[in-house]
């Protein structure tokens, strides 16, 4: 418990960084559900209107960031630590930034195919941020800090999933793709998948030391 | 306002960071210059000529931010938040770091010839480093703020115009390179100069945290 | 000096971090051990039993990072600042997580042969790693921070003579590899084990900081 905490005993809590934290929660979920729009499609024509949504949505979540920065530092009293909600609001916004990241390597690279595992990394993505907005809607209230705690350790273990996944698929196209062009593309964009679950995993970390610190 | 804002009211400034700053700023630019006349460079043999310049500069560089961090750990009262301190010097490292890591893969990979975008990226990095080295010669004052918030408002804005041109060099590449270690080269030159304006964005980001809280 | 430190005068230090942080120490150089063996290894089909080893030791280092993160964050009174031991602990955590990406790309990729300079790299991983575990040990006393202050020199000439040899060997890679897949694995292999000297020297960097704090 540090000075800041000291302070929050003796004056109200600010509320108004919660209505946005659940903004970029759910902007962060449409992103992975669009993305997930996007593995799914059979027209490599159509790839660009799918990326050109999430490319919206990362804007949109860029927005959302910057208001909470401001927010931040004009606000005296927090609802927990101001380098929390800093770190909880980056981290939210690089799930976002490495799914978009991964579709402009999509759209530079045109590669022939898309890899076979990435709608399976899709769902991953998709229940990692269904938790994380999950967490976010209950950190108000200390009564359900225990769920956000098994929501944490889901997010860990997705992300093991995802680890796992990254490794099946890269050894695959070592294995097979003998192309050295194409294997660039797909490892490129394999690479950067994976980071998706681990920037997912960061919010998680945020999340547990946000509530160890409230315990 | 936190607990070091309050105490800066109280206090008189010390203002030894200042100068410090400027020198940092002073040299990045200088590093932008160079790295320009690398990329106008006719004779791949004269390359070396530049890149050991730069190196020199990237030096310099770090010395200067060690210094800074000295004298941030030993400083009771400083003109600003520890942290921004420590956040505004790193960024401004890390933008020279990319450059100077461009010319180490020119060196190392040795590239039949550069990618023919990388003049215009010179002169959008001299650009964001000319309107960094105006936003830290006005902090010292209130007054200027408006005109550093601009700055970072074109910061942003090129940094934007350095995204854009990635994505037509890369996309250009993977369509017409068919040698793929030719293509391997070109492509990490490109991905690292992109990181020099991403940089200059955080400086920017930096920057506009400081005159937030100030204000 | 920040008002941490100032309760640092007023009242005794905690020191259960410290059993702590050696615990961590010993477990890098422990796996900095392990990955000498492994690049000393002749017989390709026995890389997977060091790999194995060095990723349990990885999985150990998280617990004891994830254990001083759990105490930090219900801890008053820390020995030193609440940030620095964040940075220390996950700095050192950097160390083991590069050494074990490049296993895990050795794994994947599974090229021909492994850079004939990764042994030589080990040797430089222990030397640092080495020159941590004695920080860490001395860290406690004061008296001591001048031989910790030389630990740190030496960790950063160790950085340099690291990032010699990896420029030498991906300039001897990119002149001499026709194979462009053969190219790829190895260039990222040596491109991850440069990190390694990079986290090393972010150790040093923290330890810096602690000593001339606490001086």
């Amino acid at each position: 418990m540090n000075i800041n905490a000291i302070f929050q005993f003796l004056v109200p809590k600010e509320s108004k960084f919660f209505p946005l934290f659940i903004k970029v929660a759910e902007n962060l979920l449409e992103g992975t559900k669009v993305f997930k729009e996007l593995t799914l499609e059979k027209n490599p024509e159509n790839y660009n209107n799918h990326i050109k949504i999430i490319k919206e949505i990362e804007q949109k979540g860029d927005i959302l960031t910057h208001d909470i920065f401001t927010q931040l530092n004009s606000t005296f009293i927090t609802p927990f630590d101001r380098q929390d909600i800093q770190e909880l609001t980056s981290s939210m916004d690089n799930v976002l930034d490495y799914i978009n990241s991964t579709c402009q390597r999509i759209k530079v690279y045109k590669p022939k195919s898309l890899p076979i595992e990435l709608p399976k990394n899709a769902d991953i993505i998709i229940e990692s941020a269904e938790l994380i907005y999950f967490s976010i809607n209950n950190l108000k209230s200390y009564k359900n800090y225990e769920k956000i705690k098994d929501a944490c350790i889901k997010i860990n273990s997705l992300e093991n999933e995802a680890d796992d996944l990254y490794h099946i698929a890269a050894s695959a196209l070592f294995d097979n793709e003998k192309d050295p062009i194409e294997l660039i593309k797909i490892k490129e964009i394999l690479q950067t998948i994976e980071k998706v679950t681990d920037a997912a995993e960061d919010v998680s970390d945020v999340l547990k030391t946000i509530i160890i610190k409230q315990a």
